[in-house]
């Protein structure tokens, strides 16, 4: 996967032990990815969880803005010593450590000047050049710099955030999304759908996910594509099949 | 971060385009990471989340294979044409993509001669030399090859393999977890839990997490060690920090 013009990809870095330790559930990834995907255009191609380590963050860092057209953190952008993200993307692209005039001034309003402490400051601080993703729930804000975009960990202020990304983005085409749920274990249609995958490769992509949900056992075939032709040409032929197999449909498309 | 044979590593690889899409939300990188770092004395150091390519599956298997005591994929081992794990891990150790005659003979057994179509023949498929993980649930089995454990994607079916994954793990020294919720803010005790991080940095690993729950602000500091005594002694210094703070316990430790 590289960089592309055409069709624009990004990738999610989540940086936190509480992640790798099982401790705290990620709802990030599934979050950003939709956002990506559906309102921007833009494919998710690869995530990485990684822990709180200078080297591994940098590494991590230079190796995803250089492969992907943009790269989204998450995590490590608060006021404890394992909030070291902010100093690593500085060190990471080898620019200043310093206070954010602007943030210095929305969180220092927010605060008041009397409750403005040191670990409230060191949120102002980030890369030299950044430029700052406003936070509506909790003033802190995230910052981008070059194609890198810095968001906290903590899901609904990520969220309250993301709207304020979009200015500093490029939009690709969307990509359409169609689903069908089927009475019907995967085996039985394999053949038949790899060979509809075949014929459609170019411009659709067929997955296929098999569910155990309150005792019934089915199969939900989703059809991605950036062109709705392709997308009902693909549905006819499935529907064929379907209607050939005299399968039950638990879901209409 | 790399092997190591005192502290045990692993990294965990999801390959699903269904996660990158953000249709699907993964449970599997907590469940795996609980497991590992608390039944096995495991650590977990890094997790991807890769599409069904099948170039990114080979380059991710090797790297993460050199790099770690362990790895362990989550799905594409099903009967679809989406499924391409087993042949793509097969390509990338340079071996055999064949029947495993025991995975055959459980899976004929399982769906009876007559049933036992191509989509169900080819979940018997695997690389040469790979030893299986049994699946109570399913009964397709997962397969390990080297150090990386192939599992699928379905959690349900995943957590009820897991116990048969321990038969080829060594075990490392627990990692023990104490945690304590206080009534406060981060930045309020930001710096003094720097400087007791600073001084337990060699055994102890110190992570504060705010969390907003039913109207409540919070922040928890979750201490890990493999080393009781640390833990303890870091657990003294905290509480006399509390106290000097006056701040409430949400949670005792």
């Amino acid at each position: 996967m590289k960089k592309n013009k055409k069709n624009l990809n990004a990738s999610i870095l989540i940086i936190g032990n509480e992640i790798l330790s099982g401790r705290t559930q990620d709802l990030n990834v599934s979050f950003l990815s939709n956002w990506l995907n559906l309102k921007c255009g833009i494919s998710v191609v690869e995530v990485r969880i990684i822990p709180d380590i200078e080297k591994t963050i940098i590494q991590n860092i230079l190796d995803l803005s250089k492969k992907f057209n943009y790269v989204f953190t998450t995590g490590g952008i608060g006021p404890t010593h394992d909030d070291i993200t902010a100093q690593t993307v500085s060190k990471a692209f080898k620019v200043k450590y310093e206070y954010h005039k602007e943030a210095f001034m929305i969180l220092e309003k927010y605060y008041g000047k009397k409750q403005f402490n040191r670990g409230r400051k060191k949120m102002a601080k980030m890369p030299k050049g950044s430029s700052l993703i406003y936070n509506p729930s909790s003033a802190a804000p995230g910052f981008k710099i070059k194609n890198v975009f810095c968001l906290p960990g903590v899901p609904s202020i990520l969220k309250s955030m993301i709207d304020n990304c979009a200015i500093y983005l490029k939009k690709g085409p969307i990509t359409l999304n169609k689903m069908i749920s089927l009475e019907t274990v995967e085996s039985n249609i394999s053949k038949e759908l790899g060979q509809i995958q075949k014929k459609f490769k170019k411009f659709v992509d067929i997955g296929s996910y098999p569910f155990f949900r309150m005792g019934k056992i089915g199969v939900s075939i989703v059809l991605r594509s950036k062109r709705k032709k392709q997308i009902d040409l693909c549905v006819s032929r499935l529907k064929i099949l379907i209607n050939r197999k005299k399968i039950k449909i638990f879901k209409k498309i």
